[in-house]
């Protein structure tokens, strides 16, 4: 059956196109920088915000208007997986994520529970045979349940961690199954409400040796995807332990995991913790772990997690930017872990909403790639960073110089000569660029 | 000659004195956990904001009351010297902190720059075998001077970095010919406004290579005090490297530093980067890298850094409850890097927002120490987490446990149990320990 | 029957008591200033955190234990009524508020929802025959069902401002039964998620016309209470119309409704807003609208209504500050628009919390009261604004200056004198006389 | 003598150019909806950052190389004079705006610092008579000078008041003299560091009071331009009693002084009140008070006012769709309340920064023309509010129906239908018209 039947697959019209159902810069096999939209962008539907978000908020009900709301139980389930794989080909989106929980219903026991997993993977994986929709990446939701109410690997009940292992080991088998290319961690309990009763050394110690056996188990079973964390700042708790980039970076270090997890950076979740989208990208990168990203953006002005489609193109512009300059996405891509707003009730809206969402990665991607192939910042920043391409600066670089060379450099330097950053022209440019994309 | 005529020095009355210039609770020689108050909080004023800060902000001129200002260039440098250390003794404060540039001014040249200072390092070198004032720490001002506009060792400019080189160098050897007990570095202007016109892994770099000379120099002049790094997020720059504790350990660590620095962590610039002052004493602490503080407190409805004198009795308990479960200080101390508000620029303001800020303070001690001896928060946390001490818990923080066994452990676990949190019977606590502090 | 077996009633036991299920400051019987205890507070529980709430968020399940819920439908609505009088009596507290769909769910049509509701209001009404309980105010509420996802008075469509008015009717109908002594309007969805698909002027215009049929009705079925809005910023829409104080006031004013309405002023939603708590009771107060408050706390890290107990006593100590210089409550009162953490999801947390704030108001009463008494602000300002009570000052407060003489004046006038702020000064001062309550 | 030697005049050279130091948008001669662009934008240069301005901020010193600061005193008064007609004529700015002090220091006395003026103003004129430049507003500065530290009409000290009256009146004899077409009032200091020693209602009594004069006084000298007030929330003081447009319109509406009045809107002061700038534009056009704007832009994670030049196309698309909306600028207009970024501190950024600032102006001014035009918004809300136009609906507008016959209606209404909002669409929306902007 067809959940979507008003709706034809939808296709590149151009920029001139007026029909809103259509794409009008996202054109799947345009090349760009030598590679296709579609390799460059990898772009993902979140399966809870598209199939199982209900609209909810903490002042309101449920109000989504969803074809396949007349089920329950996994009838509901199998619905959903029906609509999902209509919707991925309807947009030609060539991947999906989900969470555990997004695609099956609790059992009364962890038995049950696994046996419907069992039930709808097995359905998935007979979709994918026939559509060329590949799973971007899945995780395990442990955040929802009750019994996480105190955190899942950082609970402070021996009981919930190892309901928390034996969930994530299940979701590991889950991902060999279906050719997951990542597999997720977000701690959306990992935190804490008050330091008053926490102990967070310990919460710390735990949530450690949590992902030391993910890794240990998933070598186990010849899992081959990458390990991501994804950071945010707060919400639901009051403090995620996985604040940002740099202090999961910390924390990985510390905890000899280093080598094992990159970052899934969430353009909201940046926000949320204070920073641009782009600096969170950037510091991933610098330490070499830039994994994916969750394309959505936040309100600056408010300070939840609203998980808005991406249409801001200043946005989409200096991220495209970050990942070419890191070399674009392996095995990641753009996963939108984003929800229509809980007025675009409609069905329509979740094809408007991606279709805002997909137009706007594209141009950012062209615009980046335009500023790349015209060096328009590398070259600003080369001649910037010049003086140390010899004399002294060379000298600091390359190890030569210290405090007493340094010093005495310093005392013999008649003047020094700062030039402008420019900003304001560089803004300019941005500008120029982005309003002569093709 | 006296600068503070009215001012008797200010002496512990008890908490019934009513006489606003009088401590009230912070009494030097009272014991607590086994350590006089002034061993526990070895409290330090800041040069800049008490002797150098002239009250302008970005809408309003200089208008402190300062009976010194009468002097200018040398001369103004040295009553503030006499100044400082009249204040000093009337206050019973044990330590001192400053940056070159509050201390002398800048000459035409380096030179003559460095010649100010030895004549005011003399100075108050001699004022010091007098007195029983010590220098908690000092450091160099690398944010000020129009030559820092683009950073100082993360500066574009190889002359720059050269010139702050000289800066540190020189102060290092202040820090030995003064006895400090720490050096500090804050990055006031290591960050960036744009990441468009900035490479931001060059200039981490940079820094990583300015701070390893610094290690160097230290060593081989023989400076024995403990290196500092202080977080702040943001301001002056849209966004500092040193950004919280968390990137900052993110930070030393990847780049080998991490053995050579400690945190000095701020209140208000906890508060800036989205975190309580407690936060970051616990970060630090689990890090074993808390150093020592800054103590001030800033306005969460305000977006900068208003550096206001501590008293809110519930960040200095926190506070302090930190620092005694990270057992206490050793070469760091509480400093207050406050200012008066501009509406308070008469002298007297500077004795009652110290005596404000030390009985505050004190008061947090008080608290603090009763919360542990009376085990208020240990036994509430050893309770909650006592899962871990045996049975399945025990496999886990032992390591005997895997995905493998915890799956079989969640699946015979008939249920979960959880066990409420209590936050409201803590905070409820916390007031109760509060309102009986004696 | 009983659902909270354990519990004995609440009885003040004094400061020393260690029983945390007592109160240890709130006495209903002592007396401050003239009046009880009780009669200042007039706390009230609210109905829909305590007997209706669940303890889901954005991303978690419910998760409070709640004797009560083995029941479904009106079976559920009854023994919620038995429980909260129940709560009350025990609790020794004077007053409840209510939303409609707290009490009583919705049926298949309106009339069938009125039906329910009519029940459930004579069994509220037969409780309060035998208890002291009183109902402070009651509301609709007009932002959980989805008809309101556009907004209720300020919807796009028309049918829902219809159903919203009959929605208020009966409520009103209600308020005039129980004998309510306020009726609180809190516009949830009154407001925008975006100025682009909104006509913010048709919008308030339908607003001031909805609120206009309210005081009339309320007129023609003689409902003798004060009408109530509550401010709040945003959440759960982008911008809400009513943002703080000033804003309800500008729209009140302009469109002639100001002499029927007060302010209902929550502490969380004013520091949404960017205020401090008692500045919106002071600009409530100055325009002669401080009505009743909801008593909770935010927390000023994170940017969404958590709606904490109120334990801060500096909070509670200026807000019963500026109530008491307001004059107290007429037919206002304290309402505890609080809900336990999520992790507090124990019945007891229930009394626990309830205690914590309302002992929290007890002592922010008693120091407010002393700060008073000692005129220790009054004094103060009386002397610090002293320069308008006669010379060039009277004149300017009695009309008498104007713009010429006022230049004569300044022309003549040899130096301006101003005097410290001594803001560092009162701090110390509530601090002092904080610790110092009995 | 020149101060810009090397910038030839800047003129419109298309969107085409490759010239940095050209317009690319703004073209003072095409017409846009009836009216030319230099018609619509009325831009002004602000003379406080472009010739006064000085680069310091909280942590370091004066770095913008200005050809002018060779002067001093007078001289360097008159420098400045030569410098912004030569920058106006270069850049066609038909406008500009200034504060009292901008142009000329305050001396020994009042008196002297009228002479300061006198001379100065006499300057200015003559220029005028020659440049096409006029004066779009000017002000007094009434907080920078130590006397305000405690705020000026709303100082605690009446001889401050009498100052500032002296301030105004002179001020506005120079707005007389040099036909401003607006006079503005921003509170930089009128507001509140502790609402515990402040007399809020007083003050506010004062602010009045003070505003009644200069509107008795402007009339007395026959100034026949409009009176604005600027509103922001914070910053220097920790609260503004201007705080956003619907507390000054409260005020205003209060103190019956609505008439006189209409408000000048910045954009970083809206969004440091938590709004959006267009927020602000339209609040103020509804209340029939949009008098002129301020732009800038702010960066939203960060907390102070940085005053950037406006680059952000989105925000002048929105404000330009407001300002059209509400029937354009009458006296008002765009002045650049803006400051280059400290690390653009050549004279040349100068030119780069307003021309950013107005291309982006230009551009919003041209999309938000071509939106209007299209009607593709106000179709969308016509159809989206049209049950108001018959019906039950025409009945809640036009006042027959209340409370009864809504009940009436609803309770036979069988099932209420709400549509989409469609907030995604709208943006994609936007997107297509920004990026087709010819």
């Amino acid at each position: 059956m067809a959940y979507f039947e008003n709706i034809k697959p939808i296709a590149y019209e151009g920029p001139d196109s007026k029909n809103p159902l259509a794409f009008k810069y996202y054109n799947p096999s345009e090349v760009v920088m030598g590679k296709t939209m579609e390799e460059h962008l990898r772009f993902a539907v979140a399966y809870w915000h598209t199939f199982t978000g209900t609209g909810a908020d903490p002042f309101g009900e449920k109000n989504m208007v969803r074809p396949w709301d007349k089920y329950t139980g996994m009838d509901l389930a199998k619905a959903r997986v029906e609509a999902a794989f209509e919707f991925f080909e309807k947009l030609s989106v060539p991947f999906f994520c989900f969470h555990d929980r997004d695609i099956a219903p609790e059992g009364e026991t962890l038995a049950e529970t696994n046996k419907n997993l069992d039930v709808i993977v097995s359905m998935i994986k007979e979709y994918m045979k026939t559509s060329k929709v590949r799973l971007l990446w899945n995780t395990a939701n442990l955040f929802s349940h009750p019994r996480y109410v105190h955190g899942a690997a950082t609970s402070c009940n021996a009981d919930v961690f190892a309901y928390a292992a034996a969930q994530v080991k299940k979701s590991l088998e889950i991902a060999v199954e279906l050719g997951a290319e990542n597999f997720v961690f977000w701690g959306g309990r990992e935190g804490y409400e008050t330091l008053l009763n926490t102990d967070m050394k310990f919460e710390l110690d735990n949530l450690a040796r949590f992902l030391h056996m993910a890794v240990e188990y998933a070598k186990e079973i010849g899992f081959k995807g990458q390990f991501l964390i994804e950071p945010k700042p707060k919400e639901p708790t009051k403090h995620q332990y996985d604040f940002d980039a740099a202090t999961t970076i910390a924390f990985l270090q510390h905890y000899g995991l280093k080598d094992y997890f990159k970052l899934n950076i969430e353009a909201n979740h940046a926000t949320l913790a204070g920073h641009t989208f782009e600096h969170e990208l950037r510091v991933a990168s610098i330490y070499g772990m830039l994994g994916s990203i969750d394309a959505n953006q936040g309100d600056l002005l408010l300070g939840w997690d609203t998980d808005e489609f991406p249409t801001d193109l200043y946005m989409t512009t200096l991220a495209m930017y970050e990942i070419l300059k890191a070399g674009g996405f392996t095995t990641g891509g753009i996963n939108f872990d984003a929800k229509v707003r809980r007025g675009s009730f409609e069905p329509e809206d979740l094809f408007y909403a991606h279709i805002a969402g997909m137009d706007a990665y594209a141009i950012g991607l062209k615009v980046a790639a335009k500023l790349i192939e015209d060096k328009v910042i590398d070259r600003f920043i080369e001649e910037r960073y010049s003086s140390y391409k010899s004399g002294i600066g060379l000298d600091i670089v390359t190890g030569k110089a210290n405090f007493r060379t340094l010093e005495q450099y310093a005392m013999q330097n008649p003047g020094i000569k700062n030039r402008s950053g420019r900003q304001e022209v560089i803004k300019m440019l941005i500008n120029e660029y982005l309003l002569n994309v093709k």
